[in-house]
């Protein structure tokens, strides 16, 4: 399929176990370009250099390895990004800085930038205009599938979405780099990318994106641990040549990164449901979405999900700690539509085994009513049980 | 052993599948008291009614069980809660305000008090001096062992502290009902009663009790959920006949209150580590305490320490996400007095080996140093494992 303007390579340079684990995609010429970063304040040595070179407005490439994270290696990291991007840059015949790197893996080890180097050549020998699926692969690190979702620009363009995610995951986005201490808004390693046919600016992509990955991204959760390797680009070729308005693009970006974001919570560290906190009722949305993401990463409330058991107290308990007013009282809880609190009072034993039943869907959400307020916020999330265990207790063995 | 002015006395009422469900500690005379609170915005029922007696700063008995909550259960339950203290007070002689209910369990079910009135003539007459054994066995829930803890009283008094508590472990407790919204301090149920035989106004007792538990309880996590039902009571019997001062009781009840936070971690369920997770060199003991409670609390991480893998990335990447300004080049981790990280940078294969090796014991610590500021904070916490979901994800069934 791909998208106009852009072709997309994959190569194995031997970082992982096996497969693939290079993606590089490369716009036919100068494309305008924005992107979203971690707000972690340990940043990885190519969310550096990717804010660094993105400053410009503009990229031909992005370059993608997936096995090595490359965080936590000061200089000798920084260096090695370089080293890596130089290489690329240099078998593409186009300046560093538009390359934006970007890694996801193991934290901790410095990237061996001659494994970039040594397949340089052959990954820009394989850009392929429909390869977008070979890159997909080749950026996976605990994924078990792909994830590419598209849109329609209205007016006429396309809009491409590839992630990859499924650990660490609890995304919180910005612009730029993190200065505000924000407590109340973990994060996660997703990696996301954008790839439009239209006609923008880096303004307009900017802001879209930044509305799209706060109403979608930042609103998933797999363990509340946001990463130090989080980043979304987007790059617009242009290539069919409609003008895209910003709405049109938020529009379509909100639908391919919800999509994204929500396969990365199917597809979370040994999950087995995708479950949708959809809390309602309260003063503001902000409170809302405080009230959900407590919920969303409360371990008790995850392990009975896990359990299949509608353990509603743990709810109420979690939605009772989020630092926000609201009258027990008048909280209502359901499970797929199935009602189990009404007036802060379980519903007894009745509803609560149809509510059962209703949990052992794959996915299916859960309302939390806190009042008669307008403020309303959807955090989604994963279950915690025995296969999460088993991908996080022995991940670097 | 038992401690001067007061008796012990514990029954079956029924609540759990077996053994003891019930205990009750009663004053001699009239104690002076003063206790602290769940600041979960759910509260239950014996919360709220503890709370209204305790404002005469005076109480005679303790009355605790086990096996339900009576959270989230309306006026039903505050009924209920009311009807089990006027039964143990008739029973004991004593004013219905006189008595301190506590209770813990599963929540949203309505406390039965024909239960306690059934048995209250019973525990009345079972009251023993060196019975604080069987009063803190009855108030176990999933815990696998009492937690019982003892100090004297600088000038010759003494402080006997019995706690429960091993899931929905992250106490946020403070002398009022929560009023403030404070997000960045989660909650769970831990249940602690502390007696002494020192002469003690309440106001000196709230006190020291105040700081004491912000120093301990609301230092230790087992999953980050705060109960809607935590709550720690302290009485006076004066019957050693010594005026204790303020800084003395504080320090016995930090002695005896740190003694039962750690004896809860040491219980977390399906914990098989107990780790303190010392932070320093931050601008303040407030930034240091975030970043102790994220890394303390961070799936990730905990998931780690079950695996026994020193998976210093995402220590680092937790601390990141704290919403605390630091300098990660600065950054210090030591795993049991073994370095791993210094300025930012993983330390090797051969060090990690090491770290693995100290990751094997049941408690050990990690100094996690991120600059050369004054701010220190610890916080303990357990690590989460298959025992972990096993526990949770089936507790109702």
């Amino acid at each position: 399929m791909g998208i106009r303007g852009f072709r997309f390579g994959a190569a194995r340079a031997g970082f992982k176990k096996e497969g693939l684990d290079v993606g590089l995609a490369v716009a036919d010429g100068s494309a305008s370009a924005a992107g979203v970063f971690t707000q972690n304040r340990v940043r990885a040595a190519p969310v550096d250099v990717a804010f660094e070179h993105l400053s410009a407005g503009a990229a031909r490439a992005v370059l993608v390895n997936s096995g090595n994270a490359n965080a936590c290696t000061g200089a000798e990291g920084l260096a090695a990004t370089h080293a890596s991007t130089r290489a690329v840059a240099s078998a593409l015949g186009i300046e560093p800085k538009a390359v934006l790197p970007a890694s996801t893996g193991v934290i901790g080890a410095v990237l061996d930038a001659q494994k970039i180097q040594a397949v340089a050549a052959g990954l820009a020998g394989s850009l392929n205009a429909d390869a977008e699926e070979q890159f997909a692969r080749a950026i996976l690190t605990t994924d078990r599938f792909p994830k590419v979702a598209r849109a329609a620009v209205d007016g006429g363009a396309e809009l491409l979405g590839i992630a990859k995610g499924a650990g660490m995951i609890h995304p919180d986005l910005a612009p730029g780099l993190p200065s505000r201490p924000d407590p109340g808004m973990p994060h996660a390693t997703m990696l996301g990318f954008l790839f439009t046919d239209a006609v923008a600016d880096p303004g307009v992509l900017q802001s879209a994106l930044m509305i799209a990955s706060d109403m979608t991204f930042n609103t998933v959760t797999v363990d509340g641990d946001t990463s130090t390797n989080d980043c979304v680009f987007v790059l617009a070729s242009g290539a069919s040549g409609v003008e895209a308005s910003r709405r049109a693009l938020t529009e379509s970006m909100i639908q391919v990164c919800g999509d994204l974001a929500k396969a990365m919570v199917r597809d979370g560290e040994g999950a087995e449901h995708c479950v949708e906190i959809r809390v309602s009722g309260l003063l503001s949305s902000e409170d809302a979405r405080e009230v959900a993401r407590t919920i969303a990463t409360s371990q008790l409330v995850k392990t009975a999900l896990f359990g299949k058991d509608v353990n509603w107290g743990r709810i109420l308990g979690a939605a009772g700690r989020a630092g926000v007013d609201f009258e027990p009282a008048k909280a209502r809880i359901a499970i797929d539509g199935v009602d189990v609190v009404r007036d802060g009072v379980g519903l007894g034993a009745d509803a609560e085994r149809l509510a059962n039943e209703k949990m052992a869907a794959e996915e299916y959400a859960i309302d939390v009513v806190l009042g008669d307020g307008p403020g309303e916020f959807t955090y989604t999330t994963s279950d915690l049980g025995h296969g999460y265990v088993d991908v996080n207790a022995g991940y670097r063995t």
